[in-house]
Order: C-alpha cells, then structure tokens, then sequence
C-alpha cells in the first residue's frame, strides 16, 4: 500500500517522466540487509548512482530496502540513510537534488522475515506494476546479509519473489562463499537449488576498483605493444600487493576463521593475477569468452605447497582475540594476518614467471597494487651519471596498476617512459602531470606515463552499473569460485597448523617480513630473530657423517639431507673419474620414491657432471608406458633427465613396452636388453649401479621367493612384485654383482626395521634379495640414513 | 768478456751473497727488445722487481738486454733506461738503492742480430756459468719485439741458445699471436718446431692485473657462498667491459688490421670470461688443472654469428686512418672501434645467462670491470623509504672485479653486503675505506664490501714473476690460443665487411652504442640516426621477401638465410598456433643437409618454440644405426634435439635398428612406425610435415620408380636410394598428403634446374615423386631460395 502510495504521488506530481515512459520496462531492486554497515556505506550510494545513471534509459526503477527490523523503525533507520546520500562532484548541484528527491520517494522500507513477507513483497510489486500498466524488466536481490542466512532469503525468492516469464532475476551475493573448497562447494550446491548460474551474480569488489577493471580493456586496447613482451621471456616478475595498517581489532570473531588468505589472497588478489596471465580473448567485451579464458587461467596454475607460502601475525593480534572472544589466556591462534605467497602458471606463457602475493594488516603503509616488472636486457655503454640524464633502455620497465592510497592516494596506471606510451580511452583516462618529486617503485613518477581515471568511482558503483548492465565478467561464477578454492584449499590445509612468524607491527617490521624465492619456495630473508625460536632440538648439521661399516661393506649414514648431498658428490666423482678414464659412464638407476631426492639434488647441483658421456640404465621398471605416471623411467625423466643434457642415444629405458604391448614374453623384451647392454658396456659391467631396498628386503625389481633373476644366466627378467602393477622387468643379480661399484641408498624410518634386520642375517637373497648383492669384484657402499639406522 | 767483468767486480765486492752461494742455480734472462717501448715502460721494472723479490731465493742472476742495434750505442740506450728504474714505495730507499746498484751491475747489452751474435751469446753464458762454478737453473727469453721477427729468433735460440740437460728454458711471446684462426695456427705450428710446449709463455697481460688474476683466488676461497649461487639459477648476467677515452690516433697502421675484437676482446676479455665460467678445479693452484678447465669452459661456448655483436667506430677514425696510411679520400674502414658482444656458454653451469663483453675507443671514460649481477629474488614488505635505510635484500646483488681507472682508480674486488663478507688473503688485500658518497653500479659504495690491493703491482711485473714461478695458468697455451681463435674468427669473418655504426666519440656518444639483447642476439637500442646511414648499396634486406605461386601453391621466396629465418617464424607460428588449440604439435622433419641450417635457427632463435608440447616425427631414415653420422636422426639430435627440451617420449626415431639388425622386414620396423602414429597421431594427420627435393626429384625417400610408397595403403615403407646407404624407410606420399601442412624447403642453384622442371610439370609421382605432394585437406607452401628459382 506504501508503495502504492509513493508511486501514485511521485506520478501525480509528473516528476518521474522515466517511470511514465518506461518502453524498456520496470526494474525492481531489493537491497536485503538495508541497514547494514555496506549499505550505508556503499550500497544506496551505489543505486543512487544507478539512478542517475539509468534515470533517461528508458527503464522504470523503484527500490526496496529490507531488513529483519519491524516496519516503522525499519523506514527511520533507512530513511535517515538516504537523506544522507551524496551527490558526486560532476553532477549538476540542481539536478541531482531534483534526482534525489524522486529516489526518496521511489524507496521504500519493507520487513522481510517470513514467507509470508516475501509474497506480500511479491504481490506489492506486482500490483503496482499492473495499475501503471508496466512491462516488468527484471528484479534485482542485493544479498548484503550474513552467510547464515543466505538459504533461507534464497528459498523465500525462489518460491515467492521470482518475476513472470520474460523478465529476469538477478541475485547478488557477497563474500565469504565458504572457507574452503568443501563449503564453497556445499553453499554453491545449496544456492544452485535456488537460482539459475546466470541469475547469481557473486561480488568480489576488487573487480570494481578501477584499476583492476582496466587491467584487461588495458591489455585488449594495448595489444600492439604488449603481444611480443606479455610473456616469460620479457616479465622478470609480477608483484599483486595488497598492504593494510589497521589491524584486525574488533573483527576478530570473523578474522579469526578466515585470516589473509580467505580474506584477500584467495578472492582479491587472485582475480587479479587472473587478468593478468589469463589469454586475452578475441572481444574482451563478451563475458562468456572472458570467462572462459580465465577459467583456463585458473587450470595452469601450478599447485601451491607448504613453502609456497611465508606468514605472519602482528604480535597483538592474540590478545585481542583472547579479548574478543573470550579464549583463555593460553590460547594460541596460528590465523595468519600476513601472507607472502609465490605462484607459478604453468602455461607456455607464464612458466617460470615468479608471482608473488602479498597481504597483510598492521603494515606500514595502506597501498594496494598490481606491479609487472619486464627484464632488463639493455647495455648502456655510457657511464651512469650520464646514463640517468636521459631516456635510458637501462632502467627499470614495468606497468603498473596502482589500485589506490599510498603515496599516490588514486587509481592510476603507470608505464615506464621506455616501454611505450599506452593507448588508454580517452573519456575515462586522463594522463596525471605534477608531483615530478615522488619517487615510485624505485623511480621518479616522471619516469611514467601516469593515468588517473577523469572520475573516480566507488567500487560498488562500479559494480551496482554492471549488475544492471548484466556483465557477468565482472562476478564471480561458480566455476571460478570452485577454481580457486581448489587452487588454495591444499595450502590452506597443509598451513593450519604452522606457527605463523609474530611481527610487532607498523614501521617497526622493518625487515621482519621481507621473503624471497629460493627453487620455487618462499622463506623469510631474515633468520627467525632468537627471542622466538622454538626450544632446541637437534639440527642435523649438529651431527656429523658417520663413516663405518655395514654388513661388512663400507657405510655411510647421516641425516637424509647431507646424505643425499654426500652421494650425490660421489656419484659425480665416479663419473668423472670413470669419463676421464674410458671416456664413458654407464650408470644403472632405480626406480622408486627414495632416488627422487637423489635425482632432484643431480639435477640442480652438479652442473660439472659429465651428462654428455654418461650413459643411464634403468635398474628395474613397472610394465606400464613410459609416460604413464608409475613409470620409474617417466620419474626418472621429470626429475633429472629433462633438466640435464643427456645424448638421446645415451638413454636406455627398459623395452616393457614393445610393438604397443606390455611386457609380453614374446616380444622379447629382456633379452633385447640383455643384448643392448652387452653391446654398450664393457664385460656387461656397469660403471655404477644405484640400488634401494623394500621393507620386504627386496631390491631392484627382485622380490623374495622370486623365481627368476636371483641366480642363473639371464642378465634382465620379467619379475611378479607383490603390490601392483604387478608386473616388473629387473636387472638379475647376477647381473648386478658384476658392476665395478654398487651404492644401496636407504632413507627414512619406515626402513628401520628391514635396516635393523639386515645388520643381523647372513647371505639369503631368496629370503631377502638385497642379502644377495655382493659385487664379485666391485665395491658395494651402503648409505643409510640416521632415520633408517637408528630409527 | 765484459759480463765477466762486470760479474767479477761484483764478486770481488762481496755485494752479491747469492750469486756465490747460489745453491738453487744461475737463471739468465734475455730481454729480446730492450730498447724498445714496452720494455722502457714495463719490462726493465718488472725485471728489476723480480730481482729485488728474488735476490735471497737460492738463484743467481743476469740480465741480458738484445737487440739490433750495435753494441755502444746500444748500451748508452739501455743503461738510460735501467738508471731511471724506480723503488716502489713499500721497499726501504738504503736496500733497493744497493739491489739496483747491483742490478745495473748485473745487467748488460747484447747485439743480437746475426746466428753467430747468438752463439757468442750462449758461450758467454757458459763460460761464466763455467767460470763460477754455477749450475745452470734456467734462460728466460722474452719477445719484446714484432712478430715478423719472431720465427728468426725462435731458430737461434733453438739452435744456439738452449741451456743443457737439467736446465730449462722458458721463451715468453708477446700479443699479437695471429688475427684470426689460420694465422694463428700457422704461427703456432712454426713455434712449435722450435719449442715446446711447456717452454713457451704468452703474454696476455690482462691475466696479470690484479682484480683479474684474482677471479680465481676469490671464487676457489669463497667456495662456500658461491657454490650455491654461481650458477643459471642465481646470475642474471655478466659485464666485462674495457672503456677507453683514447682513439687509435697514431697507431692506425696497427690499429686498422685489427680493430677492437682482435684488440681487446679475442684475448683479454675472453680471458676474463673463462675465469668466470670455467669450472673449479679441486686446486686451483695446480696450473695444469686450472688449464684443462679453461679448455672446457671454450668449449662450452655456444658459437658466435654476425648478430651476436654490434659494432661502432668512431667518427674521426676514417680520417686519421686517410692520413696516417695515406689512404685515398674515398677510403672506407669498416674496422670496428667499439663491439658489443653477447656470449653464451652451453655449460649446464651457465645455459641461458648472457655474458656480454663491450670495448671501445672514444668513449665517455676509462674503466674496466668484470661485473657479476645476480638475479634479484626478494620481494620487501616495507615501504621504499624504510627499505633503503637498512641492509635490505632487495638492494641488487652484486660482484665485481675493478680493473683500475673509473671511479675507483685502483683494482678492487667488490661484493654487495647483502651478498656475503668475502674472504680476502690477508697479505694481498685489504678492506677499503671512505669515499662513502660514491656511487657505483647503481648504488653508493657503501652497500659494498671493498678490497683493493695492499700493494698495487704493475700488471707485467706479476707476470714476470709468474714466468719465475713457472705458473703456466697465468699464460696463453697453443691450445688456449687456439680455441679463442676457433670462437672468435667465425665472428670476424661474418661482419669483415659490415659497415659499424659512427659514433662522434666522448660524452657525445649519449645513447648512440646502449645495445639490447633480444633473442640470443643483439641489436643498438637506438635506430640508426638518419645522418650516418651509407650511400645505398643493394642490401639483403632491400630485396623483399617474394610471395606468390608455385605450382599452384603459395610460394616463398627470398635469399636463403632470410628464408630460413621465415620458415622457421612460421613453423613457430604454426607450433604455437596448434598447441593452444589442441595442446600438441606433430611435427615430421626430413633428413639431408638442407634442413641443417633451419634445424640450427629453429635452436638458437626460438625460445618461444613450445618444444614441451611438440612431437618430433621422422619423414624418412636411412638404415644405419642412430649414432651413425650418416643417421638423419643423429644430423637432427645434434642441430636441433640436444639443444632444445623436447621430452624423451615424444621424440620419434624411425626404428630402422630393431633386435639389433637394420631394417629387416621381419621385424616389421615399418608397422612399428605406422602403429605408433595412429596411437598418438590424430587420423594419423600430421600438424607439419617438412620436405626436400632431391635433383632427380624425389622427396622424402621416396626416389622415381619406387615400387612402394607411391600409392597404396602403407604409411610407412621401406624404400631403395639410387645412392648410398641404399636401403631407407620414409613416409609414403599418401601418409604425407593426410598432414595438415607441408613445407617445402629447396635451397641452393644446384636446384635450380629441377625447380625449372617442377614449374612445368603436373601430377607425375611415378617420374618425381615431389609432384605427387598435393595434401587433401592441407595446405602446401613451398619454400625456395632465389639461387633455386632464379639460377
């Protein structure tokens, strides 16, 4: 009736001509939770800007509050909102008052607490759009409540709010959308039961800040300059920074549950680096494409681990949480309130490129950006001084999309002068002049050509137009969501636990929280200061390298780390020893979990190795293809093969799979390598064979009771392992016994036991395999770690 | 008779404790050149070094200055030179006034000019040696003199001169040895038919700076920081540079024969360079160990081409070449000035990183350093102005070796502190003070550790004593000589006659010689100014690239080597193209010399080349084994597979050696073939197939008549060659025109007479199985040269 009344007094006083002629139909929006903190802050400042906007487009508006208050205080609460809205600086003074008043009178308080309350919403809406003889457009439901009450408010719609057919829904939710992929999962089920994907529209408001709006018009409009650079061989790296100085005080009780990740990184921070890396596609204006690429973006992100991550919490943070929330004064919170995290894009474009996000309350300055720095790879054959005179290919290049406050304190993009003079749309970029003495990212501002937007505009503005404007490439879809909560759910998890690094605070931080990136992990530069280490425990550089003997045959055993790197150096003398005296290296590898570390310490340490006259051997081999994820070969090639130059004539995986079969008897397979072994190694003794041992003592691919391989002629068999895939090919020991040197790599204390075992019996290699290796003329050498050794 | 008496007066005063009591023996150094620039400047000093240094070591001394001119003028001449020898400042005045009192006396002048002045040479040396009672250690002969007139000496010495069994002898040769690969061997074969190897001693005198000669000291004594960071991972790029204020005014006739490569960066620089790359020895003062290293380290070069470099010359240089050689007015000089030159080592250590080495006359100041700049991996929370207060890692990570002049004025090994404190010999270099408003590489010298020398020694003095010492490192081996030639004369060969860009010389200069690397090359950053550009001669570039029809297809057509730069742009273009849409790339290669140098391109300009996702396929093969070096698979693997990082899986050999027998058709290596492309091909259609013509018009090896392979159902064929090795397997011609594209590539005028034909001929696969290449659904572009089209 209220809003009958409203309608009919605005229409008597002919000051809605918009309404009257509505040939584009009659647009009802609800703001649920109307008197909440982001409504009075942004949301009727955002419809308010939607109405002037829109008010000569040709569609109707009339707008709903709604809240769980009772009606009358409900309207004052409201009202006293409204009357406080603000008109922006480039609206005529006159006009706006004018606009003002007719939003007044098109909004209208309801209470919405029970069904009954929705369908006399629906039915109000419905009158009054038959009595002035209205085509109805579409209704828009601004969800500005808590999580908790989401399904609920979602039902009552979906039963009794929706419009007739031709019209459409749009529902807008706001964060959080679960706290992991599990919840996000079951919340996006839920709400799929209410709304159609294309009716939700989830709001993430960084996509709203100008900055990071422009991020891909900027990309599309710039194509020409930035085709041949936007890509790992031009980007050094890609900083998405988003820097607080308050603190989490009086938010506790939410930031508690969520910390930086679920607050920024996961959401805000994310949809940024997906615009950046994202392929652009042909027409950024069409949602579908835009959101499609960035789907795709979201795939070739490589998982994130534990060391991916470095975090913080500012040293007050518990006491304000034990206060808030009343928690004992033991309590301790390990929610992180910094994150530094590094992200690798495994796309051909991106691999390699170091992304770092960072977040954090109780900095010391309030600055977000997204900073893209290229690689220098200029020469400047004149000394510095006069270097820095002029237009110089010798100084940093980098784009810039400043997000806001800092010491710029506005939306900007910014690109080095010896980049390119961006092409930006003229109507709502103009190039910023003056401030020639601030100094940005290492360098004066009139280093960069430097954009600000000709008006600044809120985010919920932003985002309240596109709503109406129905550009879903500005929301969140659920595909997106999922995506990215499967993209940080693992870290998240494997992090809960980890004591985050306690940080006083503001400019006294000072280094505290500096990181970098060490073989795609991140680790504080700093050593954790000696106040807060933890109690002592015995570090492995505390121990040394036990020298000594094991089953008669040299051991050596310390912890797996400084094992691994022990031999590894030897493994890299042998070689070196053996190329220089017979020009070639025939080493025989096992598969397996152990080596890898082996493999990986290889790849990326010993560049003196002689890969090119080496010659690698499989020890043994599961029968399954060799790209198939169990192939030892296949982890053999991920993790060194692929990383060092090793002839392709060198390289000599097992035939399990020949004529497109597996390890079938006929094709013959052992026997073929039994020849080509005999053909390329000397007395078909092996230079080194690299062993390990199964808890079962079994070793290559021979199991015990195996009835082939562990004594006889035949140099390579087909073997049956107890687990699967049960089918092996193996080096024989006889075989192995005839290399000049065999090393036994044994690690961790899952082998305790078999280690322990071993020590006591005697030659059995029917019993245990590994009791049989015994080197007729070689030298065997155990390595064992203090795990293994001493459990 | 007069060395006698010297000799005697030196006795009989009793000033010369060591020569009686010379237990280590006598040493009799000959300076061949005695008068002559270098050695008034540097050698007579060295000499008189040396002596005050050695005078109580056990050796006895005496120093015999030659040369052409007769004997009393000559020794007015010399003893003018000897008497301004100076005390260096860290010896007491009283002992350094007796040591060059009996340096004089000790010191005597020779004419050596025909055989039998040489042999009165020798026997003067005996007889006092006689005389004495010495034992003879060792003669020094050192060649102060200019190499024409090196073979004549090198025959006396080696005729008259050698000292007795036990003794040695030692001849040192000063720069230039040879101006490019063939002068330089021919030179070496002749010294070597008169000495050994052990006996001779090159002179680079860069090896004797100090910040040089301490490349290898400093990373031998900071093995434990440098491990981990000297490497691909950690270094960004190297810098070693010699800047000179002075022109070649004066010395054109030298000057103009060999320009700044020959000059500056075939020896000294490149010497520099291999100190920085070469692996460590375990000792690193064991000459021997140090050589064999540095020899890798050449090897691991990747080899230069002409736009590996950018050229300057300074503007006045034609001018003063015009007068000094009385060269006619239209003379032109394309001798270089100035060079920029990018290096890279194929070392695992050292893949990727570029190494540029930069010289040059007429520049804005003296300098030289050797600058080591590591890749910056920190990322800093706090805001700019806090960061640069502290010891930030965010600073740029540093090291240099300061030659002398610049800023500094004086050798000086520096290291950012937030790399690490280096470890220093005590003895020899000492941590630097003050001058804390400098700036230096970008940032003020106090964010340096800084050693400078505790004594500065004058670069040949070191070397003199080095030849003392018998340190072979601290010189040139022939076979060092050798390999720096190998490297560079490709490099001097290809741009003899590239015209360098001018430069007006000094602060002028401005941005006119900053370079940029792009893509494994280099180009100036700056456009050529239109002002300096040459009168106009026919260019390779001016030709355009030809694009029209061949037999109905589209047809390439330009210059070879651009030609081959196009088609490997556009196998590129069609890889990335493919992978984004289906995530592989098919792609067939033919065998035969033509795709040699497309193969070599494709390596070494095409890092964007999605090689992880690229199929390499076999066109056709002939039957030897794949280590063959008539293997088409070894020709690819060597140009193009060992230098890229396509995965072993998806590597194709055609299987011509199966069972270890050579195309048998038993061991059906043809179906093997097919099977295996139907499994990972899709509709077995290639994405690329690349062919060649054969003068008789075949293709792939499928040769006129063939009796399979022409038609049929078979994919995969074993074929006959008219010419050797007979037997081959190759694609058929109805599996090749299932590909989705095929490019032809025809190089070179012995082909132009089949192009003539090819033009003229239709459908006729029976008579040129080329003409049988017609894709179904594909598309057909030929690639040809114009020495192929136009004769």
């Amino acid at each position: 009736k209220m809003l009958k009344r409203v309608l009919c007094t605005v229409l008597f006083m002919g000051a809605l001509p918009s309404l009257a002629e509505a040939s584009q139909g009659h647009i009802s929006v609800v703001l649920l939770g109307a008197t909440g903190d982001l409504a009075k802050k942004y949301l009727w400042q955002g419809l308010f800007q939607l109405y002037m906007d829109q008010v000569s487009s040709g569609h109707s508006f009339t707008f709903h509050g709604a809240a769980l208050t009772a009606l009358e205080p409900g309207q004052r609460l409201m009202f006293d909102v409204l009357k406080k809205l603000a008109c922006p600086p480039d609206e005529s003074p006159d006009r706006c008052a004018v606009l003002k008043d007719q939003f007044l009178k098109l909004s209208q308080y309801h209470q919405l607490k029970t069904a009954e309350n929705y369908t006399v919403l629906n039915r109000e809406i419905e009158t009054l759009l038959h009595q002035e003889g209205l085509k109805e457009a579409g209704r828009i439901f601004y969800f500005s409540v808590p999580p908790f009450a989401y399904t609920e408010i979602a039902r009552h719609i979906n039963s009794s709010c929706r419009p007739p057919p031709g019209a459409w829904l749009r529902v807008v939710l706001e964060k959080p959308f679960g706290h992991d992929l599990e919840s996000a999962q079951q919340l996006a089920a839920e709400l799929k039961s209410f709304f159609r994907e294309e009716e939700m529209y989830r709001v993430d408001h960084y996509l709203g800040k100008q900055a990071v709006a422009h991020i891909l018009p900027f990309r599309d409009q710039n194509r020409q300059f930035l085709d041949p650079i936007w890509n790992r061989h031009h980007v050094e790296r890609v900083e998405i920074v988003l820097k607080e100085t308050v603190d989490a005080k009086g938010r506790t009780s939410f930031y508690e549950q969520y910390g930086v990740i679920r607050d920024v990184l996961q959401n805000h921070l994310t949809e940024a680096l997906m615009f950046l890396t994202m392929e652009l596609p042909a027409n950024v204006s069409r949602a579908e494409e835009v959101l499609q690429c960035k789907l795709q973006a979201f795939w070739s992100l490589r998982g994130l681990e534990k060391n991916s991550a470095v975090l913080g919490q500012y040293q007050a943070y518990a006491s304000q949480v034990r206060e808030e929330l009343q928690k004992a004064q033991d309590y301790v919170s390990t929610t992180p309130t910094f994150a530094g995290v590094l992200i690798h894009s495994d796309s051909l474009r991106w691999e390699g490129v170091p992304f770092l996000l960072t977040s954090g309350k109780a900095l010391d300055e309030r600055v977000g950006y997204v900073r893209v720095l290229f690689k220098n790879r200029a020469y400047c054959t004149q000394s510095e001084t006069l270097r820095d005179a002029g237009h110089s290919q010798c100084k940093a290049k980098q784009i810039i999309f400043y997000i806001g406050h800092g010491a710029l304190n506005t939306p900007a993009v910014l690109v080095s002068r010896n980049l390119f003079r961006p092409v930006m749309p003229e109507g709502s970029w103009r190039e910023a002049v003056g401030q020639s003495d601030l100094h940005i990212f290492g360098q004066p501002l009139s280093d960069y050509y430097v954009y600000s937007p000709v008006k600044e505009r809120d985010a919920y503005s932003v985002l309240i137009s596109n709503i109406y404007h129905a550009r879903k490439d500005f929301f969140i879809t659920t595909e997106n969501l999922l995506a990215s909560w499967g993209f940080w759910t693992p870290l998240l998890e494997s992090i809960s636990h980890q004591p985050p690094r306690l940080y006083p605070g503001g400019v006294e931080n000072q280094h505290l929280l500096d990181f970098e990136m060490v073989s795609g992990e991140v680790a504080f530069t700093l050593a954790e200061p000696v106040e807060l280490l933890k109690p002592n425990r015995p570090m492995p550089s505390d121990y040394k390298t036990i020298q000594s003997k094991f089953r008669q045959s040299p051991l050596v055993s310390a912890w797996s780390e400084e094992l691994v790197s022990q031999l590894a150096s030897d493994i890299e003398k042998t070689a070196s020893r053996t190329v220089a005296h017979s020009g070639q290296f025939h080493l025989a590898l096992s598969g397996g979990s152990t080596p890898v570390v082996l493999f990986q310490r290889l790849a990326r340490h010993h560049y003196a190795f002689p890969w090119k006259h080496t010659h690698i051997w499989l020890v043994d081999e599961r029968c399954v293809p060799l790209t198939d994820a169990e192939s030892n070969f296949f982890s053999l090639h991920n993790h060194l093969l692929q990383s060092v130059r090793v002839p392709y004539f060198n390289i000599h995986p097992m035939p399990v799979h020949l004529n497109r079969r597996l390890c079938v008897e006929e094709d013959g397979g052992t026997e073929l390598y039994a020849k080509e072994i005999m053909a390329l190694v000397a007395n078909a003794s092996f230079d080194l064979v690299l062993l390990g041992v199964g808890t079962d003592g079994h070793t290559a691919s021979l199991f015990p009771q195996s009835e082939t391989g562990l004594e006889g002629a035949q140099s390579v068999v087909l073997t049956e392992s107890p687990v699967k895939p049960h089918q092996r090919m193996s080096l024989s020991l006889p075989l192995i016994n005839k290399a000049r040197q065999v090393f036994v790599l044994v690690l961790g204390n899952g082998k305790h036991d078999i280690t322990t075992l071993l020590s006591r019996v005697g030659h059995e290699p029917r019993k245990w395999p590994i009791s049989g290796v015994s080197p007729s003329s070689g030298q065997l050498v155990w390595y064992v770690d203090y795990e293994a050794l001493l459990g």
